[in-house]
């Protein structure tokens, strides 16, 4: 199995496919049709077959289906949610803090080690049992500890300061929660996520809804 | 201006030329050219002045460039952050309270104004002001306060459950957190903040970074 050939949007509709799977294995099935998939989730169940045929060496059998048990492995190994991942976050304020505290994040093997935070005040405190350090100790932190995720969790203003110090710091993937776009040197991949954009659709849904149209 | 004509990409391109119109105009600076815009987020200068006409009737005039305030007003227009959208939260965890308590959602017209949770001891505590409820108020709640927004943050096993409630409870969009497909009736939006895709990304980047392939 090669993952680089696993597109963009399957790997988006691997969650869904995981989470299921894993609801059904604690129910105690062993199987599951592509057909079931493709009903539950809206899509064709050519698309389903293709998606799992890509991340799994185990190919579904028509009537009888795909082994649960198998197909989770190689999801979450897709995913990398088996490896452990380490990530720095920076910003401990109500979003860091949330962040930090999620206990849902395990389950997708990140672990967040430390917190960054550039206000005298909460250098030295704990959050959900992790450190919070101050900004200027973040470079020699994520060397000695080979941090390669940074998570942004700043006011928008802050944020690209923020990002480059990351960059200085030899972080290698970006999660960006600031609602802005940021500059980074090529090789390092930044993933928003644009709550702002998230809710701007949710609007024009319920302006389409009283309008009539969609 | 007729928004049905702003794409989707589009409209997910607005928050961030919004942030960048914010900060300018707080500079005191009063108009932007389509290729500043275009060299900041990468995007070509073709792109820009077709996503900034798609939301303005102010249309760019060459060499000069855009003015800074009515398009503020026209992006915020488009995205729906000048109305005020009243929603509810289900799930009060470490999740819900974190939004519950992030102060940034103001600026894009959405006031969380109550919290539902199945937890027995939540029910009657106040999150940031807002009051927190039991599941079985949720539906007088919404029906009389016209609630249309609903936002889960529930685990994933109670997720469903929790949607098919805020359905019958009138809501029409949902915002949700937790990692699985929603089946919602048609004309009901489900808008996914998909994090667990987005953490995929990520590991997906570090082990072509590793590999030496990306």
């Amino acid at each position: 199995m090669d993952e680089s050939v696993v597109s963009k949007q399957a790997m988006q509709r691997m969650p869904y496919y995981l989470q299921k799977l894993k609801e059904m294995h604690a129910e105690g099935k062993t199987e599951i049709s592509a057909r079931l998939f493709a009903e539950m989730f809206g899509f064709t169940e050519i698309q389903v077959r293709k998606d799992l045929a890509s991340v799994s060496s185990v190919h579904g059998k028509p009537k009888v289906g795909f082994k649960i048990s198998p197909l989770i492995v190689d999801i979450e190994n897709v995913l990398g949610f088996k490896h452990e991942n380490k990530a720095v976050i920076v910003g401990a304020g109500s979003l860091g803090h949330a962040l930090m505290s999620h206990k849902g994040f395990s389950e997708y093997g990140i672990e967040i080690v430390a917190a960054f935070d550039a206000d005298e005040d909460k250098k030295g405190i704990e959050i959900s049992g992790k450190p919070v350090y101050g900004m200027e100790q973040m470079q020699k932190f994520c060397n000695e500890n080979r941090i390669e995720i940074g998570i942004v969790a700043v006011p928008q203003i802050a944020a690209q300061r923020v990002c480059d110090s990351l960059v200085l710091s030899g972080i290698k993937a970006i999660w960006n929660f600031a609602p802005l776009h940021l500059t980074v040197p090529r090789g390092i991949l930044v993933q928003n996520e644009n709550m702002a954009a998230s809710l701007a659709m949710l609007f024009k849904h319920l302006r389409g809804v009283s309008d009539g149209t969609d």
